[in-house]
């Protein structure tokens, strides 16, 4: 159309980095973190961040390189979300439970300029190195982020003394395409290998604004920091904090009392992460005796995203009493978080049996605003299955917030991305209602000669039993069917049962013959550090056996 | 970065088009329109569009067609904004109150293909197409939109015929790039010619989102349709309220009392428009008995935008009992409406000695979130003017949510963008504490000999006088100094004062004699369709003398 143009002044690439910009003139004098004594407002946090970019471009960081973080979630990991990005290089905050052969295999493949490390990592960290100084990639500067609690004389390069080098006039360095990428963050591998995941400033923008429009969160929000920021950047929050201006509650260690005593002392308004945080919290909700302890004088919002069982009805509903309101989100790395969600009531946890595993069946319609496409496909034809309630395809995502790739693994994103949707390996169905109920797992999935057999089900049958705590159900190799499910079974305590009971107890409860488990075996289940089932190490038992 | 793709997966172009498809889903059942007795949900919504948007494709309209629409807020004019973009073509949603020679002058520089015109304007319409048969431009097709409370059997193609033509299972066209054009509509022209302003996807996408943060907007919402849809697409609330699943509230004709029984029937929570708007409602509060009036049930939530004097600090205290809520903001058509604005309270106008001019002194900080730079700069060398309290400079702006430009202008979208800013043309000072103080229209200062007079400054002074209602200063042309300053002003009813009177008053309130008016003349001022007084013509009227 004649008249028009696209330049500077109406197209600016879309990156995170200019809430914080806004939150320091808007918000400025507002308190953007507390920790433990500590309190930055967010002029200070902007100003610390500016000058620590400013640091790293001194040093020698520049646009497109790799920063490593391994840290809890203190200010100064925080701190990186923002500096680093803004000295144009990539924040890839690492999980701080990897052991040093794991560590060392990253950081081989992330070739990082720069590493910060916690103090609480840096035996971890430096065996870590030891093995990688065999190789040729050596990062060139490590930085110790020092206990404040016990100051010692260490004269090595630390987070403070870098940061002070830094200028307070230094101008950050923006994306010059907002495709451009801002973080890396690897995948939990409950299938396999964990993956580096990468973002782009675009898409880190964009959840933070449908974070916030979902939560309705304002600059009164006191968000308490339990997710894990190496984890999806924390489920984009230090990005999402800047834009409303609210308040960090930063934390060193995680348990179930800190969170409770937290929540009463900052007045937190917002948390979330893995189903196991409301188990923690729950043991201490289980001691409370809710007539004398205060209900929180305001409402406390709880997302949690992953499997993973969720606290009984009876516990739910003492979290209700005390105000929290409860959402579970349905998402991935991949995804930079939860995509779909709904609140979840212990009335409605009541009527679906306390069975975990109806949780994951999310209302496609309660997918973010900022995410375009939700949908249940055949992985084959790519058409959409119809919504009868039963027809079982692949769960697929088209998103503006979805990752750019996996890191040196161009063939492992473009299968994530076969067909232009990205495939979640979930299997769904649709119902009439337009609720998606996740099946399973494309991979947990057991094909009894044509027949697809979903090990959710099997398992929602077997943990019906009352001697039963929880349930796995995978496939084991047959020359003749293809593969036969069995099922790894984990009594309550002090219960006793035997294989043939689980099967007689199945075939009392209608399930088809062909679902059966075939075999039974009573072991307690492996988990991976986010609560997950890791059915390939119960799949490798079985092929072993 | 090796690994990484940009695909159809991971970036879908910006559109609020998209909002509408998932409100049809996500709030499926809940009411989106109310119209007299007229009830739409967001599913019907969404179907109505779609076979629109269908029955466009049929009749040949193809992407980068533009459609004219002439009409009041009603469902028909809600609906066009989803339907002409999903057929892929430009809505241009015209000033209703133009008459036929304007009216077919901005037909032939649109060179529309399709025109929906309301009934209450088809004769203008007719006048106006009969001009510009005589040139080469001409639309293919006219459609009416008929009287309903007035049935006829008119042949002619109307709305719901053509509505009725269209394919439930149309699929509604996406823009290939997020910087494609979605609407165009037309400035006031307080300053000279109208200008076509050109809107991407991209822009009102953002511009939506940021709406819906600002306002803490939820599907509760109800919105009041006070503000024009032809004024930069109604602030672009037809999308946002998609956005968000609330419910719009269409009015053929807004007036006080219809607005002030409207929140009551239909709990109406958000409402905006000129600050006219608020006047309107004023007179209709002035006449309340507060102590038998029931205050609102809820909070209303009213911005209103753009010149024009507020109501007095005793009538602000009264809407502020009965429950409204008043932000000003300060924005024009460039920019979709509002960037920047404040909440108002009576204690406020009260302090500012109710003075209407010190509204336009707007906190920077409350620009909203998708806009990414507000700056005072030099309009020459473009340095950042410092934040003294009294450099004056040109408000300017960046944002993704800024227009594309001017249709078949060119030349006016350059100047518009020059130096990578949007230049407002408005003269500002930025205080320490970061707020900007508007200090004038470019166009209005008055250049006397080498100082820069802010004609606000002098009617400031002036409508201080106690038998001032109001006063506009403007420059006339002077052979020794370039300009001399000249007031016109508008005495309240039933008062008189001489010319000398105002001088001697501007002398007494120590203004600087080269500020103070040469000449005073009285007179009603003259205002456009905004209410902005237009002082292009008393400029012309001193010119001519």
């Amino acid at each position: 159309m004649e008249g028009m143009v696209v330049c500077a002044a109406n197209y600016v690439p879309l990156t995170p980095l200019s809430f914080l910009e806004r939150a320091a003139f808007v918000y400025g004098d507002r308190v953007s973190i507390v920790f433990g004594d500590t309190r930055y407002s967010w002029k200070q946090t902007r100003q610390r961040c500016i000058k620590l970019a400013s640091a790293l471009s001194l040093l020698g960081i520049i646009p497109g390189d790799i920063v490593v973080a391994m840290a809890p979630n203190i200010p100064e990991l925080y701190e990186l979300h923002f500096a680093v990005p803004m000295a144009g290089a990539v924040l890839c905050p690492l999980n701080t439970k990897l052991n040093a052969t794991a560590l060392s295999l990253k950081l081989e493949q992330l070739e990082a300029k720069a590493i910060f490390v916690d103090y609480q990592y840096i035996e971890v960290m430096q065996e870590a190195l030891g093995i990688l100084s065999s190789k040729k990639v050596n990062p060139q500067f490590l930085i110790l982020i020092q206990d404040k609690s016990n100051p010692n004389d260490d004269q090595r390069l630390d987070y403070d003394k870098l940061l002070a080098t830094g200028k307070d006039d230094f101008k950050a360095i923006y994306p010059k395409s907002e495709c451009n990428p801002i973080s890396i963050c690897y995948t939990s591998g409950s299938t396999g290998q964990p993956k580096g995941v990468i973002y782009s400033h675009r898409a880190t923008y964009l959840y933070s604004l449908g974070e916030s429009l979902r939560l309705g969160a304002t600059r009164k929000t006191v968000f308490l920091w339990t997710v894990d920021m190496f984890r999806c950047n924390g489920w984009c929050f230090p990005w999402t904090m800047a834009a409303i201006g609210g308040t960090n509650v930063c934390l060193r260690n995680v348990t179930g009392n800190v969170i409770f005593d937290s929540i009463f002392i900052h007045n937190v308004t917002h948390f979330c992460g893995a189903p196991i945080l409301l188990r923690q919290i729950a043991e201490v909700v289980e001691k409370l005796d809710c007539n004398n302890h205060p209900r929180f004088p305001h409402q406390v919002n709880v997302t949690v995203a992953g499997a993973g069982a969720l606290p009984e009805p009876r516990v739910l509903s003492k979290f209700e009493s005390l105000g929290f309101v409860i959402s579970c989100g349905y998402g991935m790395s991949e995804a930079l978080g939860p995509v779909i969600w709904r609140t979840l009531t212990s009335s409605q946890a009541e009527n679906s049996n306390h069975d975990p595993e109806s949780m994951v069946k999310v209302q496609e319609g309660m997918r973010s605003l900022i995410v375009e496409g939700v949908d249940v496909r055949d992985p084959i034809t790519m058409e959409s299955v119809p919504a009868d309630g039963k027809t079982i395809g692949e769960v697929m995502f088209r998103s503006n917030t979805l990752m750019l790739g996996y890191i040196k693994n161009a063939q492992g994103t473009n299968t994530a991305f076969s067909g232009d949707w990205y495939r979640t390996k979930d299997l769904g169905i649709k119902h009439p209602d337009g609720y998606i109920q996740m099946k399973d797992r494309v991979v947990d999935a057991i094909v009894v000669g044509e027949e697809i057999i979903s090990s959710l089900e099997v398992e929602e049958v077997i943990v019906r039993h009352p001697m039963v705590l929880e349930a796995a159900v995978v496939g084991k190799p047959d020359d003749v069917l293809g593969e036969i499910p069995c099922a790894f079974v984990n009594l309550k305590e002090g219960c006793s049962v035997t294989a043939q009971d689980i099967k007689d107890f199945c075939a009392s409860r209608h399930l088809p013959e062909i679902m059966r488990p075939k075999h039974v075996f009573f072991k307690q289940l492996p988990r991976n550090s986010t609560g997950k089932i890791q059915k390939h190490l119960l799949r490798r038992e079985l092929f072993m056996q």
